[in-house]
């Protein structure tokens, strides 16, 4: 089987290396935009072999695990210039922008919107490993859309990879994963940057800051390339989930200010059943 | 050598637990108001015996690890009741308002301010554990208005218990610690209770939900009763570091309303500044 990665990054990477753990036999094909990427996938061993826009006719399946704003530009050209028994997958952190462009598409049924809820803050080929979705969930989108046959093909080969897989239309997606995703990575961006502004001096915050501020601002690190895009084509929910929560921050604020020990108790212990969520989160080795 | 730590929670109990490993002569008395947590802490083995009041005298160091706002009520009354050779620590959360309850204190020069970085998001006797403080910042605050002597006996069992001490005065580290410590807090409080305001059933955000929306809410299961006091006390602190935060918030909103692409990666990017500093406390082992 051959199978074509375009994104050599995080998740295009450890795309390659888990199929090559568990499908040994497959025939790795890679391409990325960036010359440097190609290279170190190359000598990483993530791929066998460069791809070309020409070859992708020869792919059985077709990985995209670029950002979603190259993804919903690549992704018509990649279908017409794939055969009719490729099928293209796209791995990318928002579903509604990517299915809407090729909803139109003759080749509609040959691609599986995909998106596996799995990453680092990390980026590039050197980040990516095996291990990245052993277990970890993969929301299918519009699965419906894919012919069976295609469909069939592409979850033998995302469970192969032992994701589990779970499915959704597109626009709920969207909306849930501005919530549970997308406004964690704005709250870690803003609070590195709210940090950052106030401590002139880098070692102070190296001195006093504890696990707990690590782990708030961690996703602080993401790659602004990747994440721009992504806000920008979930804009509707990731703005209504932002609002919400910067409502909160004041009600928090406005309960402070008023030295409403009862408020500020309830607000706290409110937020305390998250604890439950995260346990059950552990649980499913998310 | 005979201690006392009031208040066997997580901070108290892994006092208890890391004296008896590193000093294995000690005699270990404890107190709670909790008689649930204080039968926990003897079941446990925290510490050898209960300690009361009338025993107070008989101590040569007695830490405080209790709520602040409990400590500014409970200090001056400790030192009342202490010998004249009792080292008493406190080891709370903010210091201004601890100071200065007992700046005009007769035994002032006995006491010593500290605030262990050290900490996790459970809470009471069956979260203390032995390694808490290894290699972990504590800051010790106003230490010149301790004794030279007391100081000495408490530095020694502080380092004792391998904590990495620094000095600083009571105000700098409550401005300080409002935003590497306590603006994580609300951050991660008022998000999860954003997800939950919307996620109205749990299993969406147990399905959904990966590694970073964990990261950035896990303080969320932080105790109510402990923070309430410490927000009140720094209240001042925390409110302008909690308005800058809502302050980046709504300039990121701003931005993606516009679809200002330059500007919202150019936010990312200097939050990406965080890296080499996470990297630092990384090498740090805080």
């Amino acid at each position: 089987m051959k199978i074509g990665v375009i994104g050599l990054g995080l998740i295009g990477g450890s795309v390659a290396l888990s199929l090559r753990k568990n499908r040994p036999s497959v025939q790795l094909y890679g391409a990325d935009k960036s010359s440097l990427h190609l290279q170190q996938a190359l000598e990483l061993n993530l791929v066998d072999c460069e791809l070309s826009k020409d070859q992708w006719s020869q792919m059985d399946v077709l990985f995209l695990a670029i950002p979603v704003d190259a993804t919903v530009k690549l992704l018509p050209q990649v279908l017409e210039g794939v055969s009719s028994s490729t099928l293209v997958i796209d791995m990318g952190s928002t579903k509604a922008a990517i299915v809407e462009a090729v909803a139109q598409h003759p080749r509609r049924d040959q691609f599986l919107a995909a998106h596996p809820i799995a990453g680092t803050e990390f980026s590039g080929p050197q980040a990516a490993f095996e291990g990245l979705f052993e277990g970890k969930i993969t929301i299918l989108c519009d699965a419906e859309k894919t012919a069976a046959s295609s469909r069939e093909k592409g979850i033998e080969l995302l469970e192969a990879m032992h994701m589990r897989l779970i499915y959704m239309d597109a626009a709920a997606h969207d909306l849930h994963v501005a919530y549970v995703s997308h406004l964690s990575h704005v709250s870690s961006f803003m609070l590195g940057q709210t940090v950052l502004d106030m401590e002139k001096n880098p070692e102070t915050i190296v001195e006093l800051a504890g696990s707990g501020f690590a782990s708030t601002v961690r996703l602080a690190k993401s790659s602004a390339a990747m994440w721009a895009p992504i806000f920008q084509q979930n804009k509707r929910h990731v703005l209504k989930a932002l609002y919400a929560y910067i409502g909160h921050l004041n009600t928090f604020a406005d309960a402070l200010e008023a030295e409403d020990t009862d408020q500020l108790l309830e607000l706290m212990k409110k937020a305390n059943q998250i604890k439950p969520i995260l346990e059950g989160m552990a649980q499913n080795g998310n």
